[in-house]
């Protein structure tokens, strides 16, 4: 492993979150434009669980939990989360690939984020299946990893997907109803995104109002 | 009482809120060089109020409440808002003049949201004193015309102050840190506000992480 370059941005995501989808092809296709963008998981299930709603960061942990227990979205995600991880030993270009192959399953094809999924994801990626396999066995440093992630997104304080970290440290959530692979229209809604966090303004927050929600194209 | 332009674009603001205070201003500003805006009272302590957690819109409504009673910001932000809709009586810019007054007493220069703060609002702002008071004494007419604007922010779903509704029908919550009365940076946060909006993309929410908040200037 070797430390991310200093302008790269890093992107927390959950599996389970169509926005994070969206939010991770923009990145893909950026980074296609010489952008440098670090993936990094957060999960929704930890976020939003009863345990943790207090200041002072989390209590209950994702990476706490057994395989196959608690709901199905917990039991997804984990599974999704640690297989990525698996996936990430073979090289930054697969852990992509991985991941966006496990993003459009889901969230284009529409299947269910489990087994099957990540093994077809898996091919479709074109990762080792032997050594992602072989990976996938150690469970113990899969969980390692994830932990450092979520303990950093809660440092942080990522409380929804995706969440993207500036190089100058400037971080929000940033969720749109739409999904584009146009090189130009991704640079327009990265840029703007940009501009919003810069701002002399100081912007906290824009959010729509609960009854006027946004347009999808 | 005349319609609103339709090219008007309506401001939702609550004088409990600095916020809305720094929104109140740009939209100020704004007006100077042509823009139209609307005041419109939303109130915080109705939007939070236990009993209104449930969807189908308000239960507990701020207008039902008995001047003096609750906390207070409950009875100080009541008491302002009906002074508002009595200022309002005497033309648009005499509303406006009242309600910079009244937000700068409070949140420039630190005075409590009571009484005697709008009474020297209204001195500042210039107000017909005798009209004014003559006013103040309909409060079931005030009461009236404050139920009238919170039903409408209901039924946008306006959460948080200042919300922003266009004129294309659009609305969000717009929540910047800083403060400007200069004509040119006021024109760049509202028009990188309106860019959001109007994002192909689709832009639901850009919201700072917990603790990476936005810089104060």
């Amino acid at each position: 492993m070797t430390a991310a370059p200093a302008a790269s941005t890093d992107v927390f995501f959950d599996f389970l979150c169509p926005y994070a989808w969206r939010g991770i092809e923009l990145a893909a296709v950026l980074r296609a434009q010489g952008h440098t963008f670090r993936l990094r998981h957060f999960s929704l299930v930890q976020g939003n669980h009863a345990d943790n709603t207090a200041a002072g960061g989390p209590v209950w942990w994702l990476t706490d939990q057994p395989l196959g227990e608690g709901s199905p979205y917990q039991q997804n995600s984990l599974a999704a989360f640690l297989a990525a991880h698996a996936a990430a030993q073979q090289g930054e270009e697969l852990h992509w690939a991985f991941t966006l192959a496990l993003y459009r399953a889901v969230h284009e094809h529409k299947k269910t984020l489990d087994e099957a999924a990540i093994a077809e994801a898996a091919q479709t990626a074109g990762l080792d299946l032997e050594a992602f396999t072989a990976a996938r066995t150690d469970e113990a440093g899969l969980r390692a990893s994830l932990r450092a992630e979520l303990a950093e997104a809660a440092e942080i304080g990522v409380f929804g997907t995706p969440t993207f970290v500036l190089p100058d440290g400037s971080a929000a959530y940033y969720r749109f109803e739409n999904l584009t692979r146009d090189p130009d229209t991704a640079l327009v809604w990265w840029n703007l995104y940009g501009e919003v966090l810069r701002s002399g303004a100081g912007i906290a927050t824009i959010k729509r109002a609960k009854n006027r929600p946004a347009q999808k194209a």
